[in-house]
């Protein structure tokens, strides 16, 4: 029996203890031996919980315990999650998480050390919950050259976004009905800012292209400002709104952004709903490739985790090649990035057309017949830095949202 | 450098040539080492084309040269095909292949022989073309019990049936165009009748239940008999109709399928259109997942077995662990399977109506406005053998398809 120890016994390792519990005898099958759980790490007790006799407070119990060969991080967050990965590493141990705060910012260093002692660092449940996209990215898609990969990678807000297109609700309500069925923290800036898509696609962006692609410098705008009256438009154009996270290389240049937008049919994005997930990849003989699944939820996420816990039975003593470098790649300016924008402007159609159309030329106008006062035009395919020049000029501009073919 | 060899310089054996050569430098970078392709065996010969020089007709060539690692069957048909795997792999030679026919007819045998060898027999290219589904079950979705897999397996069929719906022609029209668009073969009657995607589900299967699931026990039909009415009835009832080949587990038992469906909107196949491949999974902590891509095509099929080439060369001298075992499942009855069926009748719809919901109870009529001389209706969830019994009670039934929820 090869044992194991889970750190964090909230949403994400009660999971796991469940997912390896229920599914026993096919993951001993599949790992080649049992995989047991001899410790549960976490600060509060759980009397009366089947987990209360393997319960421990202190880490360094797991830590000096040479039979412990796996352990599985689940507690989110930087710290103290970094220096438990690292010493875990450091002493031998592999190490599995759903930590994309710690892989985004310290993936690169885990995953070097984890190679200099010749274990494995593996985090396929930190982007799209149980899409097994890294592992595809890792051992599949191998022989390809990965020139895009985008996706829809936060379920709370594409709940959010969903609810409304459908509803017809706004931003705060559908919020406050997403916190009641769980679906969105109290806190909830981490998702509707767009922080935890950006730090996934930082992620994907990174193995994808065998470079470091740092979160810090991807351009992100959350879904706060997406009104009820946009949803409007989009339906009028045949077109929905999504959090995209979308990431291009080109050479030895690349540019990403996290950000909504609108999109259309002809998308396979367009009818990823709810708190589904999807990840599109493009390769260079692949050509287009999607991956759709749950993004997030206890069960989805464990059943990525508990599946790294196997693959690491299956290559102890051996690290398992990632394609994650320190080569940085040159990130294009925002401002050179071009597709063609949405914009809402205050007025009546007729008086305003003439002065929109010498200012973006070619527009086209698209108009909700409810909604009096304004009106939306969609502008030519044109870069960030001329559109804000652009708009800048325009009186009455209340609000725009960019366009992905 | 690793040594290979391609065995066919057909469509997909010149596609792995040109990507293994195209992307020479990150396919080194992943596998860890450089892969050369010391041989090309093909019965013709390619004067002027740059595999000239490593072209070989005799077999024991490759097979007597210690330095050939890595062989790549891209024949297609059970033989030769069947005797060449086998020599390789008792040479200790491992293989990758797109051949669905020989994966499906012993795939078994061969994976036991490649474990005892220490070698490796990969096929990640025999189903869904270069949507990486064979891995995620092997490797990554190791920690559910997959109870269900489906989906549209085959890329000549998609495209026909998306033509049919779009255009409104019938399906003789549509194949002559699929034919000389290159997208069906001169006898299609592979792809059309059902049979390929037949193959693949079965194989599909075996790996998902960790059991032996022979291709011959699976009903199949194939769909030439959908015609442009059936396309027009589907549009009005908001469906479309897919050839889907599915498969589902219940404990010790499985049910399997292929078979023109209406599936609607709601279902995440609906909009796989044209000739892209989806395979939809559900695992019992995973939930549901989807997997798209380009199903078939040179260089998709290429990139998989490519990238199967590369897995073959990061495991040299260690078998990759698939969960397909010799264990048999009890098959469902077909006559047992339950869905509403969509039936198209001859008559005058007032008139038969009674005979129909006497017959049928608590059917839905469906009708389309230009089509006079008939109607069609939905049947309740009842069984196959329930229908046919019923069915036959009713003269003038002009079709029948499916239904998925």
């Amino acid at each position: 029996m090869i044992q194991t120890a889970v750190l964090g016994y909230g949403t994400v390792g009660s999971g796991v203890v469940e997912v390896l519990e229920t599914n026993k005898e096919s993951i001993e099958k599949r790992a080649g031996e049992a995989i047991g759980i001899k410790y549960v790490l976490d600060l509060r007790d759980f009397p009366g919980n089947p987990v209360e006799d393997i319960l421990v407070h202190d880490y360094e119990i797991i830590l000096k315990d040479p039979e412990v060969q796996i352990i599985a991080e689940v507690m989110g967050g930087v710290e103290p999650a970094y220096t438990f990965t690292k010493r875990a590493l450091e002493a031998g141990k592999s190490v599995c998480t759903s930590n994309k705060e710690l892989v985004a910012e310290h993936g690169l260093e885990l995953m070097e050390l984890a190679k200099k002692k010749k274990v494995n660092y593996m985090f396929e449940a930190s982007c799209g919950g149980g899409i097994p996209i890294i592992r595809a990215l890792n051992s599949s898609l191998t022989a390809d050259e990965i020139d895009r990969i985008s996706g829809i990678l936060n379920g709370t807000t594409n709940f959010i976004l969903t609810e409304m297109a459908e509803s017809g609700a706004d931003f705060d309500a559908v919020l406050k009905q997403a916190q009641e069925l769980g679906y969105a923290e109290r806190n909830p800036e981490a998702d509707v800012e767009g922080y935890d898509a950006c730090r996934k696609i930082a992620i994907l962006s990174s193995l994808a292209f065998g470079a470091h692609v740092k979160y810090r410098d991807i351009y992100t705008e959350g879904i706060t400002k997406i009104t009820a009256e946009d949803m409007k438009y989009a339906k009028e154009l045949g077109m929905t709104i999504k959090l995209l996270a979308d990431s291009k290389r080109d050479g030895e240049r690349f540019s990403a952004m996290v950000c909504p937008v609108m999109l259309g049919k002809d998308s396979p994005l367009y009818s990823v709903n709810g708190v589904f997930n999807a990840v599109f990849v493009h390769g260079n003989v692949l050509g287009d490739a999607m991956f759709y699944g749950s993004g997030a939820g206890k069960l989805p996420t464990a059943s990525a985790v508990a599946g790294d816990m196997v693959d690491c039975a299956k290559h102890l003593g051996k690290t398992v090649m990632m394609n994650w470098s320190n080569r940085e790649l040159e990130q294009v300016d925002r401002k050179e990035v071009t597709h063609p924008f949405f914009v809402r402007i205050q007025g009546n159609r007729e008086e305003r057309l003439p002065e929109v159309l010498e200012t973006f030329a070619n527009s086209k106008v698209v108009t909700v017949p409810e909604l009096t006062g304004e009106f939306g035009f969609v502008t030519e395919c044109i870069s960030e830095a001329e559109f804000e020049e652009k708009a800048a000029k325009l009186e009455g501009v209340l609000g725009r949202i960019r366009i992905r073919a």
